[in-house]
């Protein structure tokens, strides 16, 4: 039997923390308005409009990533993604997660003969010649990933590395360096695709970017560097059962999405820090908070009236943050919560040894592991923070395995669907970039776009 | 000529982006506040409180570290610190600002012969045991790295390591693979340093972790890596010289501090990001962030009331971010700052090539760079936000190199105590951080903390 992620949140409570903590009365409400989000919910995926609640059983897209994978895709020593955003986090979260620490240092023993993977996942100069200057091209294939085909850092990444290709390669060569994952349709990518007979997979069109880590998107790269992508996708379905219950405390993505919720508009605390105790989690929190304030901060609410609403998604990472942000999170403003991301199973330990075990300070430490010192702090830290009385919580996966990250990654993606039906958002667009991407247009001189300027500051105001 | 750090604030202000913004009034008043904050500061550097402010001048210390670092240093192949918060992030950030990107990837020729570096900056097995597992120890020197020498996490490290050297070389091979940096008078580490004649060098005692960085603590690991330590310290001498004047408006700490001080106090925005568009800056945002957020989250004001006051800082990386944080930025709640730090002359550039140019969505990138792209979206960002009257300000460095690092270390540790001023807290304590440990303890059995009990979770409140 697979176990479950286990939600602890105790420390989030009045009756637990003190005044600063959400009442059970306010949860005994909420718990009546989420049948209605429950419902809404259920009508939106039966509608179509939810892509990422299908992504689990679209058997014949994982056939089409596993035989690429372990076909064409042995061929290569090195996968470079060009994606950014939604197209990028999620597979970076599953590379830290799901495979040793710092892959891509490791020899192809240790890499048990899997290619290395990098994502380009900005358009620093510095930091992409450098990565491409010491590739071998022969050796690696380009995964170009972006729905549009028009996003324009990846698109001035893929035209940078098909010139590339160009100068050391064949036509055919160049065609079997690349794969492009985008839409099914429509698009440039797939424009040029069908124009070359490039490969592709498909985003499918009712998956956003923070919501498609589940598609092709993240599944491609993973099972090119032998993650267990149906085990991911196990994991994934098994949450989705177990959130079909309109029962608030017995649904943990509702549970999630509510107490955050009562958390800022009750409570005045609008910033939600996710600190994971394990450093293979750190990349999940970082596409957590990709998903959290993408979704949720915006504008308009459902029926069109200004709302300026949305919690500010925070990453940190433990034990490292207590030495950083945790005098902070103890001291400051009562406006945060803190939700640690625990595991309970460590895939490996490390004994420390008794030495030196006539000094006081630090005698305690030997015979422990780094393991128990590690749980340990999350421990204090979590009893600290309540005696404090500051709002935190724990979601504890069994262990570090693509069947529990896909429980974790599914969870947080319902309850952004839920926080959404609570804020009364959509959580599903993202409006506010569109004005940024024009105004780059126009600096970038595209046709069409002349109109737009950019202001120019004022001297009177610039320190030299 | 040495180029100085510019800052642009023109889009912090109210004239320039409406009622969400700054008025002239109150930066007028603050500036009349600004010179009693000032004459404080300099009354506590001249008593000795603020000892970061003497560290460019410690000229045998830096010649220390350049013997170390030139002599014994140059026979490793690999630098491992063992340190974490103060004793991590400010190393971190230099070895990604100042070296080439992803150096531990790097073959010998292009590390130009100096060695790897990591820093252990966790306690997490998974990766210290990882780590350990592949080094040769007989090619590799630890830099274990606390003030205290009490430290769990770091002191944990060290009994590990020093067990692994003890099992693979003699007495004189362990004592030669090792540094200590640490208080120059007291505590663990020092006592075994004499006790053993191991090398060290010290952080000054009015130094504290989060202001080490242009100590031992920060300078050695860069100049085992060929930074030119002695370029940062000329940096940051200029801008102490620089930050002389009590005119707020000249003073370009003084007006980063108070810039964020009056936005969380009178525009409600306590959240400041600060969002680099430059990979290589990435880890000085994670510096900054401990040290706004440690200096300033503090529950008594310097009278000893309770005020539990502080912003919280938020690490964000420039284009990438765009396509992750900022629908949240420009639609959500007028509750923060966005600080840009731009680099007005990048390194290298990359050519955009012309290719698909009948494909119009993506024709407008050729013949571009990717560093203007760069440039454009950070521009257009700024634009977009300050249309959305959001506050947003830059700080822009002259190029990425050694002297200009050193002035903006400096700068924002003197913003850091000018900030404890306004906000009337001790940037230089961490009090909160107290509880947490002795938790700890009392969860690792150390003899004396028996009493210390952490409250057991409530399994009503589980969801399983």
């Amino acid at each position: 039997m697979t176990e479950r992620i286990v939600l602890d949140y105790n420390n989030m409570l009045a009756e637990r923390i003190g005044e600063h903590g959400i009442s059970s009365a306010s949860i005994d409400t909420a718990a009546t308005r989420f049948s209605a989000v429950h419902a809404d919910t259920q009508q939106r995926r039966d509608s179509g409009e939810l892509g990422f609640l299908q992504l689990p059983y679209e058997h014949d897209v994982v056939e089409q990533i596993r035989s690429f994978a372990d076909g064409v895709g042995q061929a290569f020593d090195t996968v470079v993604v060009l994606g950014i955003g939604g197209s990028a986090l999620g597979m970076s979260a599953l590379l830290q997660a799901l495979r040793p620490p710092r892959w891509n240092e490791l020899d192809d023993e240790a890499r048990e003969y899997f290619p290395k993977l990098y994502v380009l996942d900005n358009v620093d100069p510095v930091t992409v010649g450098a990565l491409l200057d010491r590739l071998d091209l022969r050796r690696t294939l380009f995964n170009v990933i972006s729905k549009s085909g028009a996003t324009a850092e990846t698109m001035a990444q893929y035209l940078v590395v098909r010139d590339r290709l160009q100068r050391e390669l064949d036509e055919e060569g160049v065609r079997g360096h690349l794969i492009f994952t985008t839409d099914p349709e429509k698009g440039v990518l797939r424009r040029i695709a069908a124009a070359e007979q490039i490969s592709t997979l498909p985003v499918p069109p009712a998956v956003g970017g923070r919501f498609s880590v589940l598609s092709a998107v993240g599944l491609l790269p993973a099972a090119l560097v032998g993650i267990d992508v149906a085990a991911l996708l196990a994991g994934a379905a098994d949450m989705i059962e177990r959130c079909g219950t309109s029962d608030l405390r017995a649904n943990p993505a509702a549970l999630f999405a509510v107490l955050q919720y009562l958390a800022q508009t009750e409570k005045g605390a609008p910033m939600h820090v996710m600190m994971p105790y394990s450093d293979q989690l750190a990349g999940l929190s970082d596409w957590y908070c990709q998903l959290w304030a993408e979704s949720l901060g915006k504008r308009k609410d459902r029926a069109g009236r200004d709302v300026f609403r949305g919690p500010t998604p925070v990453s940190a990472l433990g034990a490292t943050d207590q030495h950083s942000q945790v005098q902070l999170y103890m001291e400051g403003p009562f406006d945060k919560t803190i939700t640690f991301l625990a595991v309970k199973q460590l895939d490996s330990d490390v004994a420390v040894p008794r030495l030196h075990e006539d000094i006081e300070d630090i005698a305690y430490l030997g015979g422990a592991t780094l393991g128990s010192l590690l749980t340990a702090e999350l421990h204090a830290t979590a009893a600290a923070l309540s005696r404090n009385g500051r709002m935190n919580m724990r979601i504890e996966v069994p262990r570090v395995d693509a069947h529990a990250i896909g429980q974790l990654l599914m969870m947080l993606q319902i309850a952004t669907v839920y926080a959404g039906g609570f804020y009364d958002v959509n959580p599903l667009d993202q409006p506010g970039v569109e004005l940024g991407k024009q105004l780059t247009y126009g600096l970038m001189g595209r046709s069409g776009f002349e109109e737009q300027k950019t202001d120019a500051p004022d001297p009177r105001w610039i320190s030299a």
